[in-house]
C-alpha cells in the first residue's frame, strides 16, 4: 500500500508537470482578473466547503478534510489540462482566473463522487477515480456546452448530476454486503457534526458566487447571485420545516440542516442567470428542499436496502435529484424562452438531450472507473476498517486510549449489569 | 411543538413566496456589483460570524449555528420585503447587490437578539421574533436615515443598539426565576470555546466591510475601512490588557476576548466614513474596549441579579454599550462637523433624536414581542430544559453515552467519598 | 504577572495611539480600493490562518488563536508605524489599504516565530518580541527593497525566512534543557488536528493574493496568482506522496499535511510575478515539499537534539528552508531575467545580498531578541507548565474534571494490572 500511492501520485504528478510544460501557457491578456473574488469564493467552497461537509463521521475527519484536498489539488491540475485540450489555440492552453474558476469546477464532480463512496475507499483509489472521472467530466462538459448549447451556468447538470451519478455507480459497483448494517463508525459525535456546519454554510454563502462566476456578462451575473440567493433562502426555511415534521418526535435532523439547506443552490444553477424572476427561483429552491429532505428520509434507505446502492453523504439527495430538478426547470425556462432572455439559442429538445447525455454518460462513466477501482491491486479497506482514519492516518494516541477507556467502560457496565 | 412550528414556518415562506410574487423586481441596471465582496464579508459574519459566536455553550452548538441560519435565512426574505416597501417605486421592490447587503443587515438586529435569550426559547419563538422585531427596525430605520436624516454607516444605532435593547426587553419579559442561579448547562467546553472563536475572528476580520459596505462613495468607504481596523486593534489590545487585569490570577477570560475584542467595530460604526482621523478612531476602539470589559465584569451580573435581565450573551456589552457609544461619538463628530465632512446634513440634534428613538423603539418593541412570545401556544421549554440542544435537535448517541458514563463517574466519586 | 502584562500593553497602546495621533494621516487619494479584496484575504490568513493552523497541541489552543490574535493586533499597528517613518512625505505617515495590506504582512514575521516559541513563552514576552521583531523586519525589508532594489513579490525572503530564522535565534537562546524530552503536552488530539486544518486550508486558498496583492499592475498580479495557485497544487500532491512514503506503515502524517502543503506557496513567493511559466512554478513547488517533508521528518529532530533549537510548529520546515528557496529562485530568475521581464532592475548578485542580509538580520536580531526575553523581570512558566492553557487563561471546568477523571482511569488501570 505504502509504495503504490506514493509512487502512483510522484508519477502522475511527473507527468502533469510535463504535460504543463509542453501544452500550458499564460494568457497573454487576461481581462478576468476582476473575477478573481468569485474565484476566491468557489476556492473556499472546494477546500473549506467540501472538505469539512464531510467531517460529520466520528472517525474519518482527516480523510475528508485531508484526502478531498488531496483529490481537489490533484483534481485541479488534471482539469486545468482535460478541459484546456478541448480550448486549444495555436496547439497551447491558456490559462487564466476563468480557466482557474473552470479547474476548480472540475474538481467538484470528483469531491460529489468522493461523497458517495466516502469511508470506503483508498487514497490511491481516490487518485484513479478522480483522474478518469474529471477525464470524462471534460467531455461531457465539451459536448453539454459546445455541441448541445445547453445552458447551464451554475452547472446543475455538468457538475452536480453529473457527480452524483457518477458516484453513485462507483459506489454500486464498490457495494460491500458487509456494510449492509449500518457500520458502528458510521455516525457522528457533536462535535463533528459542529465541524460539518464550516462546510455547510461556505458552502451556502458563497453558492452565489458559484452560480454566478462564469456568467457571460455583468447584467446576468447580478441574476444569478440575486436568484441563488433568494432560492437558498427560501430552500432552508422548507428544509427546517421538513426536518421537523418528518421526525417522530419534531426534532431537527443534522444530516438534513447540512444537506438539504443547500439543494437551492443546486436547483437554481442551470437556470441561474436568466430572468426567472426571483419569485420562480424561490419556488425552485422550495422545490428542491422537499426533494432533498424526502430523499434523505426514505429514499437513501431504500437504494442501500433495495439497490444496493451505499451513499454515504446522500449525494444523491444534495446534487442527484437537485441537479436533475435544476436540468427541468432549464428545459422549461428555455420553452418560454422569448419571455426570458433573447440571446439563448438553446432549444428545449437541447436541454432535455444535455441532461439525459449528461445521466447517461456519468452512470456509464461510473460504472467502469468502479469496474478498474476494484482491481485487486488497488487494494481497499475491509468493512471492519471501514469509516476509519486510522487505517491510512496516523492518528494521536489520545483517541486510542478513549477507546480502550470505551471498551472498559462497556465491560464496567456489562458487569454492573450481571450483578 | 412538531406541527406547531413546521405548519407556521411552512405558511409563512408560503406568503413570502407569494410577497415576492406581487412586489420584488430585478432592479433594471445595477450598479452595485462591484459591492458584492462587501456583500460577501457581510453574508460570512452573518452565518459564520453569529452563529459561531454562540456556539460557546457546551451543550448548544447545533441550535446556535442551526437556529442562527434559520433566523438569517428567513430574516433575510422578510427584511428584502419590510425594507422594500419604504422604498418602492411604481408598487414594486426592486433588489439588487446593495439590497441583499441591506437584508443581510436587518437579520443582524434578530441574532443580536437571540444572543440576548439564546438558550431560553424555542425555534417557533425566534421565528416569532425574527418577524416582529425586522418589522419594527424597517420603520426605525427610515424614521432614522429618512426623516431625521442621521448618518450611521455602520448601524452602530440602528443595529447594534436596536438589537440588543430589543433583546434585554424581550429577555426581561421572558424572566425564568429558575434560572436565578447559574444553570449547570450555562457553561463551555474547551472545544466549544474555540469553535465560539471561528465566530469572533470572521466578525472582526469582515468587521470594515460592514462599516463601508453602504458608504455613498469610495473616499468614504476607504474611510469606513481605514478607521474600523484601527479601532478594532486599539480595542483587542485595551481588551487582553483589562482582561488579565479584572481577573484575581490576572489569567484571560475567553468570553471576554470572544466578544469585547469586538465592541471597537460597534463603536466607531456611525462615524466610520468621517475624516474623524485613524488617531480618533482607535480613541473610540479603545473605549468601547474598556467598557464593555467592565460590563461584562460587573454589569452582567447585576443585570441579571437585581434588574431580572439574563442575557445569555452578554449583548449588552457588545452590541448595547457600544452602540450607544457609537450614537454619541455621532453627536459630537456632527457637533464639528465643519472639520470633517461637509456633505453632512446632520445636526448633533438630529444625532441624539436618533439615538433615543432607536433604543426607545427597540426597549418598547422588545417588550411587546417578549409578551407575544409568551402566548402559552408557543411553548418554551422547562427551565431544567434550557440550553440543551436535545430538546429540539436529533443529537448523536455516544453524548447520551457520555452523559451516563459521567453520571457513572459521579456515582463512583459519591461511592469513593462514603467510604 | 498580572500587572506586568496589563500595564505593559496599556502603556504600548497608549504609546501607539499618541503617535498615530502625531504622525498618522489618511491618504488623500486613495487608488488601492481594487486592492481590498486582496487584503481581507491577507487578513484572513493572519488571523485565521496562522491562529488556527497553530492549535493543533491538544492544550494550547486558547492561546493559538488568542495570542495569535493579540500579537497581530497589535503588530499592525507598530508595523503601520515602523513601516511608515520609512515612507513618510511631509513628515506624515499616510494610511490607505496598500498600507493596511504592508501591516498585517509585517505581523505575520512575528507569527512566524511566535510558531518556533509556541508553548514555551508568555503573552508579556510575546508583545516585547512582536515589538522588537517588527522594528528589524521593517529597517531589512527598507534594505532589500529600495536600498538592494531586489524583487520579493511573495516576500519568501523578507517574511517567510526572516520570521523563521528570527525565531529560530529566539528559541535557541530560550533553549529549556527540560524539554529535551518529548512534553507530554506537546502532542495533538483528533479535534485539536481538525481545528489545525482550518488554519491550513484558509492559508493554502488564500496564498495567491498573499503572493500577489502588492504586485505593481494588473498583468504581473495574475502571474503571481497563477504561479501561486500551481505551485501549492504540485507541492501538496508531493507532500501526500513523501508522507505516506516516509512513514513506516505508510500512513500520513497530519503535521506534514497540515504544514507541508503550505512551502509551495512560500517558495514561489520571490518570483511569483515573474513569467516564470507555470511549468517552473510546479517545479518550485515539488521541491518545496520534498524539502519540507524531509525538514520535519529528519532536521527538526536534529536541531533540537544537536544544536538546542527546539521548534515547536516547525517553522523552519514550513518558511526557513522554502524561503531559501525561494530566495534561490530569485537568483536564479534575475540571471536569465532578459527572458521574464524587462523591467526588473535586480541583479543575481543584489537578490543574493537580499537573501543573505535577511538571514544574518534575522539571526542577530533574533538572538538579542532571545537575550531581552530572558531577562527574569518577563517571568516565563516552568518547564512543567509549558504547552498549556491554564497557566494563562481560565480554562472550563470541565477540563479539570476530565483530567481528575483520566487520572481515576490510569489508577484504576493500575489496579487492575496488579490484580
Amino acid at each position: 500500500m505504502r509504495l503504490k500511492f506514493s509512487i502512483t501520485a510522484l508519477l502522475l504528478e511527473v507527468i502533469i508537470i510535463v504535460l504543463f510544460g509542453i501544452f500550458v501557457e499564460y494568457e497573454n491578456r487576461d481581462t478576468f482578473l476582476s473575477s478573481y473574488p468569485y474565484f476566491q469564493d468557489v476556492h473556499v467552497m472546494i477546500f473549506v466547503g467540501f472538505g469539512f461537509l464531510m467531517t460529520f463521521l466520528k472517525k474519518y475527519g482527516f480523510s475528508s478534510v485531508g484526502i478531498n484536498m488531496l483529490v481537489a489539488a490533484f483534481g485541479l491540475q488534471w482539469g486545468t489540462l482535460m478541459q484546456g485540450f478541448w480550448h486549444m489555440k495555436g496547439g497551447k492552453i491558456h490559462v487564466n482566473i476563468k480557466s482557474m474558476i473552470n479547474a476548480d469546477f472540475s474538481t467538484a464532480t470528483a469531491l460529489i463522487s468522493f461523497g458517495a463512496v466516502l469511508g470506503k475507499t483508498s487514497p490511491l483509489q481516490m487518485l484513479i477515480m478522480t483522474l478518469l472521472e474529471i477525464t470524462i467530466f471534460a467531455c461531457n462538459e465539451h459536448l453539454v456546452t459546445k455541441i448541445l448549447q445547453a445552458m447551464d451556468v451554475g452547472a446543475s447538470m455538468t457538475i452536480h448530476a453529473f457527480g452524483a451519478y457518477f458516484g453513485l455507480a462507483v459506489t454500486l459497483i464498490l457495494y460491500r454486503p458487509g456494510l449492509k448494517n449500518k457500520h458502528e463508525n458510521e455516525e457522528s459525535t457533536y462535535n463533528s457534526d459542529i465541524f460539518a456546519m464550516i462546510g455547510t454554510l461556505f458552502l451556502w454563502l458563497f453558492w452565489p458566487s458559484f452560480n454566478s462566476a462564469i456568467a457571460s456578462d455583468e447584467t446576468f451575473q447580478v441574476k444569478a447571485i440575486v436568484n441563488t440567493y433568494y432560492s437558498l433562502a427560501a430552500c432552508t426555511i422548507i428544509t427546517f420545516a421538513l426536518s421537523s415534521l418528518v421526525d417522530q418526535r419534531g426534532k431537527f435532523s443534522m444530516v438534513l440542516i447540512q444537506n438539504a439547506t443547500l439543494a437551492g443552490g443546486v436547483a437554481v444553477g442551470t437556470c441561474a442567470d436568466m430572468s426567472i424572476h426571483p419569485f420562480a427561483a424561490m419556488c425552485i429552491g422550495g422545490i428542491a428542499g422537499i426533494i432533498s429532505v424526502l430523499g434523505f428520509r426514505f429514499l437513501t434507505p431504500l437504494l442501500s436496502s433495495k439497490l444496493n446502492i451505499q451513499d454515504t453523504c446522500g449525494v444523491h439527495n444534495l446534487h442527484g435529484l437537485p441537479g436533475i430538478l435544476g436540468g427541468i426547470a432549464g428545459i422549461v425556462v428555455t420553452a418560454i424562452k422569448e419571455e426570458v432572455r433573447q440571446d439563448v439559442i438553446s432549444t428545449p429538445g437541447m436541454q432535455a438531450a444535455a441532461l439525459g447525455s449528461t445521466i447517461g454518460i456519468a452512470l456509464a462513466g461510473g460504472a467502469l472507473t468502479g469496474g478498474i477501482l476494484k482491481l485487486p491491486f488497488l487494494g481497499q479497506a475491509s468493512d471492519q476498517n471501514c469509516f476509519d482514519d486510522s487505517v491510512y492516518w496516523e492518528v494521536p494516541e489520545e483517541e486510542k486510549l478513549h477507546e480502550i477507556h470505551s471498551n472498559n467502560y462497556d465491560e464496567h457496565s456489562r458487569f454492573e449489569a450481571n450483578m
